[in-house]
């Protein structure tokens, strides 16, 4: 009777290991590496060697080279979607090697951004809510053996600690000491309405169809209570250079207009977008992202 | 020994919840989206809080914007490399919002395609055959809180059924109603042989080499009766525009012919292609997919 | 109680046939296919299809066409990252059925490296040192029904037998008989030092940044004794024509020098690399990898 007991909780307790592999959190990577070198590899190497059951996923490894505030809006955009326990590893860290700080930032939702804070934490922070900051320490949480690397950071320190935070094999804790719940902040002006003329800027393109993001929520936008099918006045400019004026259909999608013809609509995070349906609205009008490429909305 | 009898029920219990976590069918997505932007990462995200389970691949992500055809021919020749219960997430969706259906697909090899129904699924269908097609009921299988969101039926819908049905939260009858076994389908002219002149079309290019692939089986080429080694006309033209007329060696792979020379082969599916060893055949010759690039065969 | 043994065998069992599969080893694939077709995805089907277990990653699918030796180096920049029993699938294989072997070498490090014998082995045979290499038997390990494709060994030779190999499903004896340990191998000299100069060349660049890497250890460059913010020579030509000739700071990281200044730091593998802090070094002064762009350091 007594060796029947133990095979099982013999049994038992390899279940929970094994079920414990299992239950680890997702870890994924955004970085400015591209995908033609085998940077982006060796990351995932690293966090493959400290857990084989690791799920590893991708934001995008091709935000433009050194642009933190493009880090900062795709992570905003796409941390949303994932659960509560998910590990993003942040690498645009044009300072590498610099005073700017390694953290893991906790959020209200129970995610975890480790990044440098450089600026890439900006949005998440405000979206999610700061819960706790942690500073890792980088002579405890370091690959082990790369201690003469110095421009890696990425692979030799986040994407290690990011693998033994999603696995379980280190806590929030241990990352290293907590510090003020603050990161380092871009600025970026919030759009407001004056006399039924909404104001915003272009914080970011929709860069793969040049549909035109704006920094104006719906919320806003509803307040010049449109129907879909109505037309609205859309001027987009950059200092007095006007770039884009016109009266724009708004509906819920594309296929509203005829293709050719622009388009104002509710876009995927809920902002205002405009866009020519099926051609590159950004590429046409020679629109950027900036915030100096300002935008009104009127009836 | 009851006891004992409940803790092994209870081991059995979890194991075959825990196995059933892992017989998850695999997920696999194409879209036009690009890697630039977080649209395919939103998409996974969605997927995996459906399920951490999930097995998630993809076709590609860079079928040119709105080329519907491209998708439909890329999805063709991706599905057959993966086994019964496959679910394939297409997302090529010009007419997102328009009156095109959003459908599930099964095929009588018993894969799912869950994909709006504008041409995309043409190939599949027939190279599978159909077995059962679903028109998704978009009230029940959409992403809880998106009913503001209408430019993204990919992670809306498409995602989120896809993730629910792969991972078996809901079973095939549960994605909607049943609807005929037809699909809307692009043309597709098949190559035929007449007085020993095969004569066929370009539906695609091997993009990333410039190979050109051509609608002719290996069957039908069969019939010209020719072996490794030996020469054959090739001609490819555009109406009367003659891009390419030469006689071409016939061989099992690139290496038959030298560096530099063109060459007449059974390509990786097992259609006839044209290539230039080592060079860009495409590039050299200005020839494109198209159903008026027209190619004849001949002894 | 013979019952309540047999039930506990039978979940032992169950356990320890689940765990072996959570047990396999990664399949990591390289090549130069790009991801805008389903080449990549048909290997991965494949793989899939011999076990819905495997753990597959890539390295990179941009080596540049046909390119073995950055194929070669790329694969030893990634490997070292990735446990022992990893199998790498590596396909750069511009001579596909021509008369190159078709080989696995396992390293002594105990990892497995899947790939045609044309030099992609050359750096990685000597980084981690030939255990044992055996030639793919194509008649056993070859995708079931592929027998009349010749072009495509990666998806109906490589992939198959890598993911046969990291699922356990044959051991490395199964892949086929044993050959002399020798690869074939792509010559690259080694940096030397004579007169405190250091001579080397430029065997790739850190393409996505412009970085020029080199072929000079860290090791060798200590022998200048140059300590953090010391200025050095360096000096890049190709036969008499100079490209680049300044002072340069050697430092940690890109940090330690203005944005726009050059540097002289030890890079991610520990060699010596030269860069623009944010700039593209190799776009400025035309650099390219080459065995004929040599460089000399002096102090």
């Amino acid at each position: 009777m007594k060796k029947i007991l133990s095979i099982n909780l013999f049994i038992i307790l390899l279940f929970i290991l094994s079920n414990n592999a299992l239950s680890q959190n997702a870890l994924v990577f955004q970085t400015d590496f591209g995908l033609e070198e085998p940077a982006v590899a060796s990351m995932k190497g690293v966090a493959y060697s400290v857990s084989s059951e690791l799920k590893m996923f991708d934001i995008t490894h091709e935000i433009p080279k050194f642009n933190i505030w493009e880090a900062a809006y795709r992570l905003d955009q796409a941390s949303k979607y994932w659960p509560t326990g998910t590990v993003f590893v942040n690498v645009v860290d044009p300072g590498v090697g610099s005073e700017r700080k390694s953290v893991v930032m906790k959020t209200k939702t129970g995610q975890f951004f480790v990044s440098p804070d450089n600026g890439s934490l900006s949005l998440v922070s405000e979206t999610l809510g700061i819960d706790e900051i942690r500073e890792i320490d980088e002579d405890i949480n370091r690959l082990p053996g790369s201690e003469r690397s110095h421009t890696f950071h990425g692979r030799d320190v986040y994407a290690y600690t990011g693998a033994r935070l999603a696995s379980n094999q280190i806590n929030f804790e241990e990352v290293g000491p907590k510090i003020p719940t603050k990161v380092t902040s871009i600025s970026h002006p919030e759009a407001t309405i004056k006399n039924n003329i909404i104001s915003g800027y272009i914080p970011i393109l929709d860069t793969h169809y040049g549909n035109v993001w704006t920094n104006i929520s719906t919320e806003l936008f509803d307040m010049l209570d449109l129907n879909y099918g109505e037309s609205v006045n859309v001027k987009i400019h950059k200092d007095k250079e006007i770039l884009f004026h016109e009266k724009v259909v708004y509906d819920k999608s594309f296929s509203g207009v005829k293709i050719g013809d622009p388009i104002i609509y509710v876009n995927d995070i809920l902002n205002i977008g405009v866009a020519i349906n099926q051609g590159d609205m950004a590429e046409r009008y020679k629109i950027k992202a900036s915030p100096e490429m300002l935008i009104e909305i009127f009836k």
